[in-house]
């Protein structure tokens, strides 16, 4: 990341520390205060204060509506964590390990009400626009949810059905980050949707990247374990296009390494990346994930305007595809 | 209940059946069919109709209200049953039961946000003023919650911690009910306030009934089993008063029910019935109920209205007190 997106970034994590967790009941605000510091990139808020500078100039009114997006955003984690059982996140305990199931289960009711709070704090005359936009992003999001823990027990997903999945469960979020900071900034109907389109296209990139470091990430920079999906058969891009595209003696290996329920690590990651590899998938989603940045980066070239925060997003884009974490 | 509050929970009724929720995916929206199916009083959404009914004389712009809250208040019990691990609602499976815990997780945060796109159904020029009140009260529901768990570890729970937990988790919800109503309908300030007022009290005095009719309710009407409470140690009105106000031998007696893991239900149900009669928390407990009844009815003889509606409100109170179940 360049160091005018690191100033965005700060300027969120200064707004996130100046929120008030300390009220009581204690264990209903504590786990959601633990969950807003565990970090992360920002991207949504910048996102959002970003799309609104462009068209305002000045984003102090964006603030609240940023905030709501990022809490939401961690609403969603929290929740997701206990569904998938997941332990750590960020290097830290999960709510449900650090306090228990219960309580990560009401924080997080807590935090999905609270980012409607902060979104209405926002004072302008398109409120109802932004506030619709984002129930139904919100709502979208839960679909995305529930399509990935399907796709968990089936082993027929379609790339179009994965496509799907991300499009609902990551990239209408970032759309409609984008989309709320526009609208709040002035942007006319034209702009603020030309905004969401490079929001869904730049958030399908965005996951198909993710998909390719888990497997072709470099260890030390990646900052976990590669191969953490290989091993527990997330229904990545690779792995339903390899399910998909596989045959004969190789589509048995493939099944049996799923299947199996005890083994080596380095083994498997090293079986299940060969045949990968084999089927040239690497490629073939560094591809359609360049698509899919090409059509962001044509969306957003619709904006005519000389905004240094417009060149900003143009780096965050950029940067989100090179990143390598 | 007399047969106008029949007519209006019988409008409820139909307006929730006409909900769409076959949509996809299916096992993210078919929880929420299930859960607004399996029935209950509808108070809430009524007594929002009803304080609507009372200004406008006309309560169909109040009906997406109505729905709103009762989408709320199922999607609490809905989470709620995953917390306290109860098997059955109504005499049938809970979510978690029929599907399984992710998806009661899931299809809950789906309710909730689905409450609010029925709330921004709402066109009136207050919208702000009710959507405030609607955030604000989820969240203390929230806090009621947590209260309500955290006394389930702890044995010194004072009664006025017990009201104030009862009041957040019962009372704010159907005190906000019977505002926003007043709200949607065009009342002042002060006739809003004093339905809310109202709406407290009288949720305070409900679930004081409520922890009566576990102890000395009639079976046979109840429609569950007579001290479901008294088993699981449930911290109710009663059970906080007796262990504040035993000494003694009774004392000791008291805990160690309290204490044992295995019991025969009917002789733990007596024998702290019977602690309960010694300490007269029966009458204790009706009195208290009878004065927040009362300080309900002020509240509500502040409305000078000669509505129909205001006259079935009242009826309604009063039902409330005297139901069996």
């Amino acid at each position: 990341m360049n160091k005018d997106i690191k100033l965005w970034q700060k300027e969120i994590e200064n707004e996130i520390d100046k929120l008030n967790w300390e009220i009581e009941p204690k264990n209903l605000y504590a786990p959601i205060e633990y969950t807003l510091a565990l970090g992360g990139k920002r991207i949504r808020p910048i996102c959002l204060l970003l799309a609104n500078h462009i068209f305002s100039g000045d984003h102090s009114k964006a603030i609240n509506l940023a905030l709501a997006i990022e809490v939401f955003h961690n609403f969603t984690l929290l929740h997701d964590d206990i569904m998938d059982k997941a332990d750590m996140r960020r290097g830290k305990p999960t709510v449900h390990i650090k306090w228990n199931e219960n309580t990560s289960i009401l924080s997080g009711d807590g935090m999905l009400i609270k980012a409607y709070q902060l979104l209405a704090e926002y004072k302008g005359e398109n409120f109802r626009e932004i506030l619709d936009l984002f129930s139904q992003t919100a709502l979208e999001v839960c679909e995305g949810q529930q399509y990935d823990m399907e796709f968990e027990n089936r082993s027929d997903v379609k790339e179009e059905e994965y496509i799907e999945m991300i499009r609902l469960k990551t990239a209408v979020l970032l759309a409609a980050s984008l989309k709320i900071g526009a609208l709040s900034g002035g942007a006319t109907a034209t702009e603020a949707q030309a905004l969401y389109d490079f929001g869904i296209n730049i958030g399908l990139a965005f996951q198909l990247k993710d998909d390719l470091l888990d497997v072709y990430g470099d260890e030390a920079t990646f900052g976990k374990n590669i191969g953490g999906d290989i091993c527990c058969n997330k229904k990545t891009y690779l792995l339903i296009n390899a399910l998909n595209g596989v045959e004969g003696a190789e589509k048995e290996k493939l099944n049996s390494w799923i299947a199996k329920e005890r083994f080596d690590r380095a083994e498997k990651v090293e079986a299940v990346t060969n045949i990968y590899n084999q089927l040239n998938l690497k490629e073939k989603t560094e591809k359609v994930m360049n698509d899919y940045y090409q059509k962001a980066i044509k969306s957003l070239d619709n904006i005519q305007n000389d905004s240094f925060a417009l060149k900003v997003l143009y780096d965050l884009a950029g940067s989100l595809m090179q990143r390598e974490s």
